[in-house]
This record gives C-alpha cells, sequence and structure tokens, in this order.
C-alpha cells in the first residue's frame, strides 16, 4: 500500500498510536507544537517543518524568500500556540551543485526574519541533498495559562481568523507574515480557547479544531475575508499556505478583541455540538454540508 | 563559486559570522549541541541532524536501521556535550511512492532507539520528498559543571576515544550504539576538558578540538583501537561515522577513569602547545605531521 492511500494524516495516526512518553510531555504529537514542562509559570513549545525545493518552492524563486519561508512556517506553529518563539536550529540540505551565492541569500533570508521575531538561529546541520531541502526547529515559551491548542473550542465559541484567505500561492505563501505579535496580542488580551495556524486550508485546519474538540461549526459565507488573491470562495476555504490564525473564543471575549482590533480578526462562525458538523451558510441563508478537504501532502 | 570550493565548515563559517544571539544563549552554531539557559543548574541542549537517502544511507538498507541511525546521531551529538536526552521532534521527507509498511519499519527502528534511550517523540512534520530524508532534532540537560564543549582542551590533557575506531562503513554506522550511556558516567566519575562526536573522521574532529581550544596534539599509533572491520590505520584516522566520543580530560582524571573502564575507553595522545601541530608517533616512534581531513559533506 502506497502512503498516498492514507496519506499524511493516516500516517502520523499510525505512529502516534505506538509512541510512549512521560510526564514532562503536556502534549506531543498532534498539535501545532509540542507542548513540555519548563518552570512552574511556563510552558516549552517545539515544532518542526521541513520545506522540500518542487513541493514548498520552486529553485527558480528568490533564495531570500525561500530561507525567509522556512522560518515563517515555523514562527507560525509558535504563535498557533499563543507561543513567543525564541531559538531555531536549521537543517540544510544542499545539492552538490548549489552556489555559494545562492547559500548566502538563503541565509540572509533566514536570518532576517529570525532576527525581526527575536528568534535565535543557534545551529544547524548541512547535508547533501538531490533537492534544496530546509527543515527549521523551533522553540518557543508559553504562560501555562495561555497556551491555546487544538482541543479546547466549546460550543458557543467564536470563529476568529487573522487577515485574509485564498490565493496564497500566487505570492503570499513566500511572503507571508507569520502572526506572531497578533497571537501574543490575543495572550495578552483574551483567553483563546482552541487555536490552530492555517496551513492546509480554512476547513482542512478548522477540522482539526472540530475533531480534536468534538463539536461542530456553522460558518457564514458574507463573513469570511476572501483575500483579493483569492479566486473565488472555494480558494480561501480549501486552498493551502495561508499561515494565518484560526482560533475560538467566548462571545464576550471575541467581543472585547474584535472591536479593538477590527480588520486584523474577523469572526467568521461558531461553535456548535458536533452533532451539527460543520456547516456553511450562503449568502442567502442556504444551509450547505462541507466535507473536511484541503491540502495534501501525498 | 559551487559550494563545494568552500565546503561544509565553510558554509557554516560564513553564516555564523552574521548571527548575532541574545544572553540566553550559552554557545551557538559550531558545537554538538547548541546551549542555552535552563535553571539555576542546569543547561539545555538543542541539536540537529539530517540524514539523506543516497548520502547517510541506500534504499536497499532495512528502513528499520534507517529509522534507528536518524535519532542515534542526535543522541551522539548529546552525549558529546555530556548531556541526557530528553525529547526529539522528527521532519520526514517522504516519496510519494513510498510503501507504508516501509514507514513502519522506520518509524519502529526510531521509535525504539528512543526508548531505549529514555527520549520521548513528541512532534514532527511529514513531507513530500524526492528521496527519503529524515531530520530528528532534539532536545536534552546537562548539568552547568558537567557540560564539555569543544573549546576547553588543555595542554597536558590525556587524549581518549571510547570503542573502536574504522570501517564504520561496513556496518556499523547504520548499528552504532550511541555513547550516552559513557558520556553520562563520565559526567559522573570524572571532570571531561572537552569532548566531541567523531562523525566525520578522528583526524577531522580532534581537529575541532585543537582548532577551538587553540592546542596542539601528539597522537600514538600504538594506542589507536582500530576496529576489527577497519582497512588499515589510515580507515580509523580518516574515515567517518564512528559515532565514537572523543575527549580530553587532566591525567589524574583519565588515570582514574581509564582504570575502572579498561575497553570502554582508551587513551591515544595528549594534548600539546598549539606551536606543535597535530602529530602522529608510529610504532617506530617516528613523528609525522598530520593534516586535517576526513568525511566531506560536499
Amino acid at each position: 500500500m502506497q502512503i498516498g492511500a492514507i496519506g499524511e494524516f493516516g500516517l502520523i495516526g499510525r505512529f502516534k498510536k505506538q509512541l510512549k512518553t512521560d510526564a514532562t510531555v503536556i502534549r506531543g504529537t498532534g498539535d501545532d507544537c509540542a507542548v513540555l514542562a519548563l518552570d512552574t509559570k511556563r510552558y516549552q513549545l517545539f515544532t518542526c517543518d521541513m520545506i522540500v525545493e518542487g513541493v514548498d518552492f520552486v529553485k527558480k524563486q528568490d533564495p531570500y524568500l525561500i530561507g525567509r519561508k522556512a522560518v515563517a512556517v515555523s514562527l507560525s506553529d509558535i504563535a498557533a500556540c499563543c507561543g513567543l518563539p525564541k531559538h531555531c536550529v536549521i537543517a540544510l540540505g544542499l545539492p552538490g551543485s548549489a552556489d555559494v551565492r545562492f547559500v548566502d541569500r538563503l541565509f540572509k533570508g533566514m536570518r532576517d526574519i529570525a532576527q525581526e521575531f527575536g528568534v535565535n538561529i543557534v545551529g544547524g546541520d548541512i547535508s547533501r541533498a538531490p533537492k534544496l531541502t530546509v527543515d527549521v526547529s523551533m522553540l518557543g515559551v508559553v504562560e501555562k495559562n495561555k497556551i491555546a491548542l487544538r482541543d479546547a473550542a466549546r460550543p458557543g465559541d467564536v470563529i476568529c481568523v487573522s487577515g485574509s484567505l485564498g490565493g496564497s500561492i500566487r505570492g503570499k505563501h513566500l511572503r507571508f507574515t507569520p502572526r506572531v505579535r497578533e497571537a501574543r496580542y490575543l495572550s495578552a488580551n483574551a483567553k483563546v480557547h482552541a487555536m490552530i495556524d492555517i496551513s492546509d486550508g480554512l476547513i482542512q485546519d478548522l477540522g482539526h479544531i472540530l475533531m480534536q474538540s468534538n463539536v461542530g461549526a456553522m460558518l457564514y459565507e458574507e463573513l469570511i475575508p476572501i483575500s483579493t488573491q483569492a479566486r473565488d470562495l472555494e480558494d480561501a476555504l480549501y486552498s493551502g499556505e495561508d499561515f494565518e490564525l484560526l482560533f475560538t473564543l467566548s462571545r464576550t471575549e471575541a467581543a472585547k478583541i474584535l472591536k479593538k482590533k477590527k480588520g486584523v480578526f474577523s469572526p467568521i462562525g461558531e461553535i456548535v455540538h458536533k452533532k451539527f458538523g460543520l456547516m456553511l451558510f450562503d449568502r442567502r441563508n442556504r444551509r450547505h454540508r462541507l466535507k473536511s478537504k484541503g491540502y495534501r501532502h501525498f
């Protein structure tokens, strides 16, 4: 059986079942970051993301932007747990034919975004590889009472997103701003219940929150902030690499932040009982049942 | 200019110069692990190692052993700092044609060695990639007064290695035991000055200690423990992937551990003033000046 038959999440599920972790692991595989015991007030966050030439970018793209993206996707994972990113190590797979100037630009892209977000690049590994491959592993910290994971959405919660959705393939996926500052604003000003970053499309990533929180959701087409780069609603719902925050919080908390940060965060629907599944109300208030689909890695 | 012209260490050097880190980074790029502030008594260690099909292993090899190796090389880095490994995340690049059974075996190899050394596998990322690629990022801890880095060798120190050297390509590189227990024995029973794991060959890795400690070394051919798998002395000096510990400590400390752990650790020479460079005395006591060479990644 080829892996395409079970997909990325099938593979992760198979593996996860076999893993045992000790009491210092608050949350292992299955969220944006692993959550580890740190001290009395804080958890440590640990995540990695690999990007590969021909899959996540093509070679002719500016290596500065490729380096930037490699670090940005991990920043986005730390943000998705409401964390503050701290340190990263970078594993780099390079074809022997790579040019030093190309690698210099790649480094510069990594360094600049790390610096912008106050992250120390503390080490790495360089290997020969047939295609350019960059894996960034990042550490962050989060206050215990601020952490936002995928399993804490509650019926009645308002579902919100940062920014606008869709069409990332037309440029944003290489230049997006990881929502670290927005997540820290949330952690300082509201009690977020569940959060994830949208990497595989709104519907697929919302599906992770719904499944892990054991709830359903109603979305409203007229509320969904569609990017000017998006072709249509479908694109905003299903296309990958938006790297925006998708989160849920109580009505009271939502009202607070949506008033102060209009345009930064938008409400798009609400969490409901699991029995309703995932529904979208269109502009004429017709109800559509949505199936989880989105970017497939295999 | 192609990267082969400056090599892995040239690239790392170029990058390192551009990096600034804050006060929580005790040691950044350039050692086996990054060393980070943790609490009053301990440092956190952070490292990553990427292995790639066709470079570090071939596809026909048992995926169990490939998975095992991917985790073992990072365990070896933690050991090289005298640390105790704790958690890891795994980024996996898989060709779309990969078979689920293959991936299951790969996972099992990772899981078994992680379990053997008390390491939690806490997360990861699975991407499509043209060749099987595995990057393991690992966290560990080490007591502040036990840490062993590359820059602390002193003239008069005895140079020691664990195990035997050379010929790893004939099997050991896929089955080696990372020297975590041996390193923890050292940390509990001796004051180690400098330490590194031998991944690119004894002479090249000793070169890192000499350069970073600003010292020279004399080695004695008759003392070098040559593996039964090694073809000859050259092989023991220069071939990669032994994953043994190479360390220096005072004569008194060396005498203590060499008496108790004969066969586990062997003395191979001594640290001298930098002006002597790196020399080898052969069995007839003739002196040879050695140049740093070893495994080249590019």
